[in-house]
């Protein structure tokens, strides 16, 4: 089958079919979305890899033990747990110390005709939702994982750092919360779109430190993360929602005095981001800004990198 | 009065009585504490400072508009708030932004015969708290904090780093809990401390790190900020109770991806300390290494500043 293959460079070409395991799915890929993470891999930030990369997809499943998943329109959980240990049995296999992650680590992933995964990672996506929006259920998840861990309620100010694909997710979750929202960014036109659904929006350049109750740091850059500790109330939360490239100088005196509250925040539920996806109309074509097929990935992951994309879609 | 005066350089000295204004307590000062802050503010790193040092004091009010803490030994909340702004009338004076601190911000404090506190701050100790003890309640005060702000029960294994005064009273407060304690340091005489309280000690030499719910971070060295982060649990929580001198380079990575709370922890509640020295047996006497006269405090400023002292008090 063809497939983007990461080893230390990246590369289309051939290579041999997955064999599904007793347990597993096998899927036949439909379309797959470019995510910062596939970058960071890329430029080795995040170390370790090599294979097929690719987390975000909507496929079909071609065989399965589970009969009634087969011919079924599906997304994919993207950590693959042990099953067993002490985080997998409290239903956390998200963080489960054996995990590999799709396309991530330790497993091949999504830019490829066929992939295979644990029957319980498995998710069927419902008639109405189209094969497009179903790409956004793994980031979406990641979005709504906030709610689940931080309660935000009409009552709180809340300041969202950052404009990009993941945070503008973020911000049509926050929408639904009823909080007074303001989205920080540093693109005009993404924060257009914002301002479009209804939110108020200011530039970096234009931005004069307030207080906010809860602060979601989506930005992944050093900036950002010091304007978090400058903008939440004493007693306030920060959300940390992206990974940061390289470490930088800091000292948490901020976090003491102030008694911040920091919550990293990371994968999400599927189950959640589905229901949340049939229950909200979510202006899901705006995030895409193209589609390319997957001998065209050079050409697709470098649109993607430009600052002004946003989602990028590989159609297998 | 005679007066230790920080002005870049510490100074035994004579200078004009405070004078007190209307709804404050004029307290004769009778003994007061030598805590890490203060060699902090000597050492440049809590910028801005320059008046009467110290914070953690016992006195006896000899004029009040309030009769009844005429003549009463007290101890003093050091945190003057305005009583308007937001968080004061959240009951979080605590966190006013227009806050003076007793020694340590804008105002002068306790190395001195006399002081002056608006009467909410001033706290009247019960007669079976004997003096040298009473300075221990501003400290206590904030270990208490950790346990209002974090829930810590029998059920989670707990880490604490740091063997310091204020991380030995925490081990006090956290064995309370009935929770699964282990004091983490770096000198042998002070884990023995806890280690004779009935506590599990371990050298930072011999730490192997294992996974905890919660972990405390009292060291408030970048050596035990990193320890807390390689020692959490995925969705643990790390408390910060102690400043750091400098910053120091740091990845929020381990925080995103494990999804980590971390709670910055400051000053508590002097009624809550109060309480808890009156219901608690605490071996307070172990934490005082020394005491010395007022003029005598270059020399108890020198012994304090070794790493094998504990407290080391002036009496004024």
């Amino acid at each position: 089958m063809r497939a983007l293959v990461f080893d230390k460079k990246l590369e289309v070409k051939d290579v041999e079919n997955p064999v599904r395991q007793k347990g597993e799915a096998l899927i036949k890929v439909s379309i797959a979305g470019i995510c910062n993470t596939d970058h960071e891999i890329i430029k080795g930030y995040v170390p370790g890899f090599s294979g097929i990369l690719g987390h975000e997809f909507l496929g079909v499943v071609e065989e399965s033990d589970d009969k009634d998943l087969v011919g079924k329109r599906v997304a994919g959980e993207i950590n693959l747990a042990c099953g067993a240990c002490e985080f997998c049995r409290k239903g956390l296999g998200r963080h489960c110390s054996n995990r590999s992650v799709l396309g991530i680590i330790n497993k091949n992933g999504a830019f490829a005709e066929y992939l295979t995964l644990p029957e319980p990672n498995v998710f069927a996506i419902p008639d109405s939702i189209p094969d497009t929006h179903a790409i956004f259920v793994e980031p979406l998840a990641a979005a709504l994982e906030i709610i689940e861990q931080v309660n935000i309620a009409p009552e709180h100010k809340v300041l969202l750092i950052g404009d990009g694909k993941l945070a503008l997710l973020i911000a049509f979750v926050l929408k639904t919360t009823g909080c007074g929202l303001t989205v920080l960014g540093k693109h005009r036109e993404k924060l257009d779109f914002a301002r479009d659904y209804g939110m108020a929006t200011v530039l970096f350049d234009d931005f004069t430190p307030a207080l906010h109750d809860i602060v979601i740091e989506a930005s992944g850059n050093r900036s950002g993360f010091m304007t978090a500790l400058d903008s939440v109330k004493p007693r306030g939360t920060i959300v940390l929602k992206s990974t940061y490239a390289e470490p930088f100088a800091f000292n948490p005196f901020q976090i003491v005095v102030n008694e911040l509250t920091v919550v990293g925040s990371r994968c999400g539920r599927f189950e959640d981001a589905i229901r949340f996806l049939q229950s909200h109309r979510l202006p899901i074509d705006r995030l895409i800004s193209a589609e390319f097929g997957l001998d065209e990935a050079e050409k697709a992951f470098a649109l993607s990198a430009r600052p002004d994309t946003l989602k990028v879609l590989l159609k297998i």
